[in-house]
This record gives C-alpha cells, sequence and structure tokens, in this order.
C-alpha cells in the first residue's frame, strides 16, 4: 500500500491548472498520475473528454446489488499567482511543522488522496469488499465545472450510484468534524448605466443633468433597510427559516462573535435583525455588491461627469430560492427604481442554484429519503465520533457549489459532504497547505465509512 | 509687419507640453520663439525662471503715467494623445478651410497671437502709442499654474498694472463676441471607506458586515436632494443670486435648451428649481462625483467584499464662497453621514477661488472699480461692437481658472477676457483647432481697444 503523503507530494507537483493553457502538461500529468494511482489498487480508469478538461471516471463493478457509492473530486487547481508571497514553490510540496505546503494540497488534491487512500488500504485488507464505488474527478472546478452538467447527462448511465461522496468543503477547528449539509446559490449580475453620450467637462456641464455616478449611488443606496435586510419586495418570499436542529448544532460549533469581528477587523456586524453573523451567512440571502466602476479612478483629480457607471452584485440565495424564482423579482425592482435621465442594462453572469441535503431522523428529513444515503451520513456519525472523538456538526456554508445542484438535477443524488480543510489553510491564496493531523483522521474516518456501507 | 497666420504656424510647430519632460525642447523652443516676436516689436523680453518652466515677461515702458495693460497667455499646450485620432500631424500646422489644426492653436498660441498682432500693429503705426504693456506669458498653465503664484509674489513689483487683459476663452458662434465676467472656484477631494481589513470573500462572509460599496452608494446618494440640488447644510450660504442683468445677458446668447439636450445625449435635464440649464452651470455650485472606485472591475464576476471603496468628488463654487468657507461644511456633513462598520478618510487635492469681475454701469459694478478697468471695459464694447457687428455678451463660465483668482489675490488686478475658441476648436482633445475669421476679427478688436486705451 502507498504512502497517502508522498503520494500527495507526487500528485502536486503536476501544476494542473485549468484556468491557464499554459499549464496543459500539468493537467495531462495529473491525469496520467490519477489513473495510475487508481488501475494500482484495482479501478478501471476511464479519461472521459469534453469541452475542456476531462474527467476521469474510475471504477469498481462487483454484484449489482452491492451498495454503489460516487466518490467527488476534481483534479484542477488555482492558478499560483501571486508567486512573490509563497515562502515554498508552489509545485514543490514541503513539509513545515505540521502541514504541508503546496497549491491544490487543501483543494482539492489532499482530501481526495484521503479518500483514495482510504479506499485502497480498504481493498487491501478485503479484497472481496462488497461495494461498488465510482470516482468522479473534473478538471474544471477552478473554472466553474462548466462542462460538468453536459458530462454528467451524457454518462448518467454510468453514474447510477445511490449517493455522493466528497470532501471539498471546510471545517473549523482541526479538531471538530463538520459534515456541510447546506450551500448558498447564487446569481450574479451587472448594472450599467448610462448618462450623456460621452464624458462631460464636470465645470462646462456640471450641475445641469443627472451623473450616472450620482444615479448608480442613489440606486444601490436603495437595495437596503438600514437594519441590514435586502430592500426588495417579494425577495425573502421563497426563504425557508432554518429549522431549530441546525441553529443548534451551529452554537454547538462555539463560535465566538468577537474573535470574527477580530478576524474581520470590523468593529460592528450589520447582520438582519434575529440572526447572529453565523447564522445570516447559512441561513439567508443577500445582496452584495461586489464592484462599483465609473469615471476617473487614477491619482489626483480629473473633473469628468463619465458617460457611464457601472456595479456588479451577486446574490447569495437560500433554499428554496432558484436564480429562476427570484432573478425577475430584483431585475423588476432594479429597473423600476432607475433613477430618471439616465438608462440601464442589466447584464446576466453566473448563477447557481442554492443546495441542502438533510441528514436523516431530523424534523424537516424527506419521508422517502433514500436508505443509502441515510446510511453513509450514520457511517459517517458514528466513525466521526470514534476517530474525533466527539460527534460531527451538521453545518450549511455561505458559499456556492453549483455542481451539487447539477448533481441532484441530472443524477437525482444528493451529497455526504466530510469537511476537511481549515479556514488557515489559504485556499485560493498563496501558501495553500493541508493539516497533516486532519489527513490521517480524514483517511480513519473514511475507512470507517466505506466499510460500513459494504454490504453483500 | 509679420503675418499673423505666418507666425502661428512657426509657433506651433515648437511641441510645448508642460506636462512631459521628453518635450523640454519644444518648450525651450516656444520661449524662443516669443522671445524674438516680441523682441521684434519693440519690447524687453526676459525669461523668468520658476521651480519648473519659465515664465515669460515681456516689457514696453514708456511713461509711468501712461496707462499700464497686463497681456496674460501662456505658451505651453495639453499633450497630443491620443495621436491615432489626428487627422493632420499635431506639430503640423494644416489650413483647411476657415480653420487652422494642430496642438495649442486654439489653446492659447492662436488668441495669444491675436494680441501680439494687435501690439505690433499698433506699435508700427504709432512707435510713440502712449500705452505701457507687459506681455506675462506662462509655461504651466495646462498643469494647474503651480508656480504662478509664487512668480506672481517675487515679480509683484514689475506687474504694477491698471488691469490684465487676455483671450484663454470661449465664445459660442463665430459671430458673437463673448466678454467672460466669472469663473466657478472648485474644491476637490476624496473619500476613502474603509470595511473589512482584507477583500473577503461575499459566499463566506457576505450578509454580516456594512460591504464598503455600499456604505459609499448611501453616502454619495445622501449628498444631493431629489430635485438636484446639493442636499449639504449650510452649502448655499454664500452663495450670491445672479443679478437681473446676468440672466439677461445669457438669454441674449440665444441658446436652446433642445440643442443642448441633443448635444449632450440626454432626455432630461436634472438642474435645481428656478434656473435654467444654462444658468445652473454659471451660478450655481455643484457636487459632482467624478469617479468611484472599490471591488473588482474586470469581465465577468469576482465575489468580493472589498475591503475598500472610494470616489473623487469635486464641488464647483461661485460667488462668495471660496474653498476655505465652504469646506468645513461639505466634510463636516459627509464625516457625520459615514455608515455606520466603516471609517472615513478623506483627502483634500485641488482647489481654486471663484472669479467675478463686473463691467462697469451695471446694477452690482463696485463703487470703487478701478477707471482703468472700466475703461477696457468700455472700449472692448465700443471696438467689438463695431468689428463683430453686434455689442458683446457678458457670460460667467462654469469651468474653474484659479489663475485669475491669484492675479487678484497677489497683484490686486482684475481681468477683461475677451473670448477667441469655439466649442467646436477640440481644445484638450484631437484635431484642435482655430478659427481663421473669429482670429481676424480678434485681432481688428484688440487693436482697437488697445488703441482706445493709449492715453499721453
Amino acid at each position: 500500500m502507498f504512502d497517502p503523503i508522498e503520494k500527495l507530494k507526487e500528485y502536486v507537483r503536476h501544476p494542473s491548472v485549468s484556468a491557464d493553457s499554459k499549464f496543459k502538461d500539468g493537467m495531462a500529468g495529473a491525469q496520467q498520475f490519477l489513473t495510475g494511482l487508481l488501475t494500482g489498487i484495482g479501478f478501471n480508469v476511464e479519461v472521459v473528454p469534453t469541452a475542456l478538461h476531462p474527467v476521469i471516471v474510475a471504477k469498481r463493478e462487483g454484484n449489482a446489488n452491492w451498495p454503489h457509492v460516487i466518490i467527488y473530486g476534481h483534479y484542477d487547481v488555482q492558478p499560483p499567482d501571486p508567486l512573490g508571497q509563497w515562502q515554498t514553490q508552489p509545485f514543490e510540496p514541503t513539509i513545515k511543522g505540521e502541514r504541508i505546503y503546496g497549491r491544490g494540497t487543501a483543494d482539492n488534491k489532499g482530501p481526495l488522496m484521503v479518500h483514495i487512500t482510504a479506499v485502497g488500504r480498504l481493498l487491501e485488507k478485503n479484497p472481496q469488499l462488497p461495494l461498488n464505488i465510482t470516482f468522479v474527478i473534473e478538471g474544471e472546478e477552478e473554472i466553474g465545472s462548466k462542462n460538468f452538467k453536459t458530462f454528467l447527462k451524457a454518462n448518467k448511465h454510468r453514474l447510477n450510484g445511490d449517493f455522493i461522496y466528497m470532501s471539498d468543503n471546510g471545517i473549523l477547528t482541526p479538531d471538530q468534524m463538520i459534515v456541510t449539509v447546506g450551500l448558498r446559490g447564487m446569481i450574479a449580475f451587472e448594472i450599467e448605466l448610462t448618462g450623456p453620450k460621452m464624458d462631460l467637462h464636470s465645470g462646462m456641464h456640471g450641475g445641469v443633468l443627472m451623473n450616472p455616478l450620482q444615479a448608480l449611488a442613489e440606486l444601490c443606496a436603495s437595495l437596503h433597510t438600514p437594519d441590514g435586510r435586502v430592500n426588495i419586495p417579494g425577495f425573502y418570499k421563497q426563504v425557508i427559516e432554518p429549522e431549530p436542529w441546525e441553529r443548534a448544532q451551529l452554537k454547538k460549533a462555539g463560535l465566538k462573535k468577537d474573535d470574527y469581528a477580530k478576524f474581520l477587523g470590523i468593529s460592528k456586524f450589520h447582520t438582519p435583525p434575529g440572526y447572529t453573523p453565523f447564522e445570516a451567512i447559512r441561513f439567508l440571502p443577500t445582496l452584495e455588491f461586489n464592484g462599483f466602476s465609473g469615471g476617473y479612478q487614477g491619482e489626483g483629480t480629473k473633473t469628468v461627469i463619465p458617460s457611464k457607471a457601472s456595479c456588479k452584485v451577486t446574490c447569495r440565495l437560500v433554499p428554496n430560492q432558484t436564480p429562476d424564482n427570484v432573478k425577475d423579482v430584483i431585475f423588476n425592482a432594479i429597473k423600476k427604481r432607475c433613477p430618471k435621465g439616465v438608462t440601464m442594462k442589466i447584464t446576466e453572469q453566473h448563477k447557481a442554484t442554492p443546495y441542502v441535503v438533510i441528514p436523516p431522523d431530523r424534523s424537516n428529513t424527506p419521508k422517502n429519503q433514500s436508505p443509502a444515503l441515510a446510511d453513509c451520513f450514520r457511517a459517517l456519525e458514528k466513525a466521526g465520533t470514534e476517530v474525533w472523538g466527539k460527534p460531527p456538526i451538521y453545518l450549511r456554508e455561505g458559499g456556492s457549489v453549483g455542481l451539487l445542484a447539477d448533481l441532484k438535477e441530472v443524477l437525482g443524488l444528493d451529497a455526504v459532504m466530510m469537511g476537511l480543510f481549515l479556514p488557515e489553510d489559504n485556499l485560493h491564496a498563496p501558501n495553500e497547505s493541508f493539516h497533516l493531523g486532519v489527513m490521517k483522521k480524514g483517511i480513519e474516518t473514511s475507512e470507517r465509512v466505506l466499510a460500513a456501507l459494504a454490504k453483500g
């Protein structure tokens, strides 16, 4: 059996940056590495082409009556820039203390190695393990999984598993296991306002027309109430209040407002009434401005009234909002408030449906929940408690992972998500690292989970 | 006597761009050209150094009892960029139709040539002309006349004239002379808001804190009333209502709102009640946003809550506002409205005091107006009416020329400003040109004005 840390080092040395075609050798190297590793533990591996980067599908097929787990991961990584801020080489994995440094160590090469190692160990102990396993490892997660839904549709017949099992999500401290049970959705758009047909001199023409920057300020200022809610009629209509068990789980995480404020560097939270900051992130939708532009932004002064001003907006969505059921509500309110004297263009960008999966035996568990999914949750609860010394906490997160809704929509499958990366792992940033203690516990937990699922 | 058009061509061929040290030969060339030209018509010329570009002081001194006119101009020009948009070479003057094209033809080489030619012709006809004349021609007007006030203070004893006479201002059509009798002042500043100590992921942290972009929108939206006035208590306190004669003069200009709206490309003006757009530009102060920045401004989406957001603001000021008497009013209101959850920094930038000069015999002419200044206004009214076929119109303008307040403050002198450039002359833009018909009328008018002022 291989050493997971040595194998992770080998894996990280392939610079598999999906966003930049300069790294195509790194992408191919990571594919070949995975093909070799998975073949070595007895899998049939296929590299399935897509419009851009292929998906690796690795199967261990036995009796059709055995449970069938689909393990999701991705082999692509974020670009390593800015290179100057790395203390080690991003593609030369380096162990310092209890961490391994390198691009992709935490997102997602280390966590995927956790599951491959667990599977390898189990199959070494019991080559007849009564469990069908399919690895689906994509190469475009860091660029929005653009071709993944098409891949799923085309390969649906080969992905007839019972549920998804994966670790592309986080924990809060190295000693508390977290199971992610939901992610917010998103709708992203850009608003562009046009006033005069050209940039104007603010001395020659100032004071006679609606300045598009002023119009933008007035429009944007109208989109929140003073207490921090989104000021759009109907925006909250589909929002489901969190169940008491969800708030209770969050309390168990023991998050401290003071610590969070210190981390953010703010003196004051700005959270809608009735929600702590930790609840607001997880249970409430948002409308956040991501960028303003217009006019002169260089040094000093330029006396210009710009022709155009624009802002980028993302709304995070929560169940049962969807990009489709809130889009018109948002866009209509914004159009209605377009200040007189300017014209408006709204451009839709990215979108993602919010995702939630309810563990078994909760107040809101669906009556028709898949028994295999419930088994996996129960196995994870038991294994996690044994290995980590206390039961996992079940939390929704504030970010968005659109592929979960795709998996649900195309394959009809829910996901059990075991968190493995820490806030200090610096995902998408210089000096990314993965905690070796968490890696070890992850492998042990995953091995126990998969052993428990195996039923002849 | 020289041919003014040939001399203007020679002058324009010196690329005297003050903003860019690459053009230092052009600056020196323009200085030498003027020295030669003015020496040739009998002036004593001195090139007076400053911290950057020298000022040319050329004197014709006779009897100390003669009137003494100081003619202001500047020999520096704007950079010619973007070069690709010129239809002729910017520093190779070219006559097409009734215009001469080239950088600086209108701003300010052509208008200065008008006055030099008028002086030259007068002195040729009457070498004993009883008039003291000083040309003060600076080289930093296009970069804010930074060293001009220091120059004035150091050379005050040599600039003991009766008034300033100049043409660095505009007319509206080639057949109507305009005398500029005021310019707005300015106070420019930048507001920077800081929220969290670093940029944040809007999924992980969205909905718990005041986004600096939102704070900027709320702050900026508070600074105007819906009817277009500046919403800062006390902002209008020092503003003097225009006299009926000023509104009447403006009406005589025959400006059409529809034409102006079409020029701007807007469907609707946004002017404070009681003022036409043409009045608002000239008689009211403003607060205009010149630029917003913060967050992501590139293509597509970036889910960021920025740490900082900022905006650039210029307020145009009118008599009797000054940068000093409105600064605290503006800054205090803005500071008071800083949204909770962000901190604010205000950085002062450029400033200029508004300038106004009242012609003689008006309802608000100062009782102690200099008789020499009144004589010049009267001479210009008479000469302008004769040459242009109708009386000049007296208008304030919306822009700011800080050096007028400096001349007034340091020398105690007011300025008589004969407009010579047209809206279509493309000042500061590619394909700058000067109208030869206006040039001819300007020379004739100026010659008559100076002749009328000469009193033994």
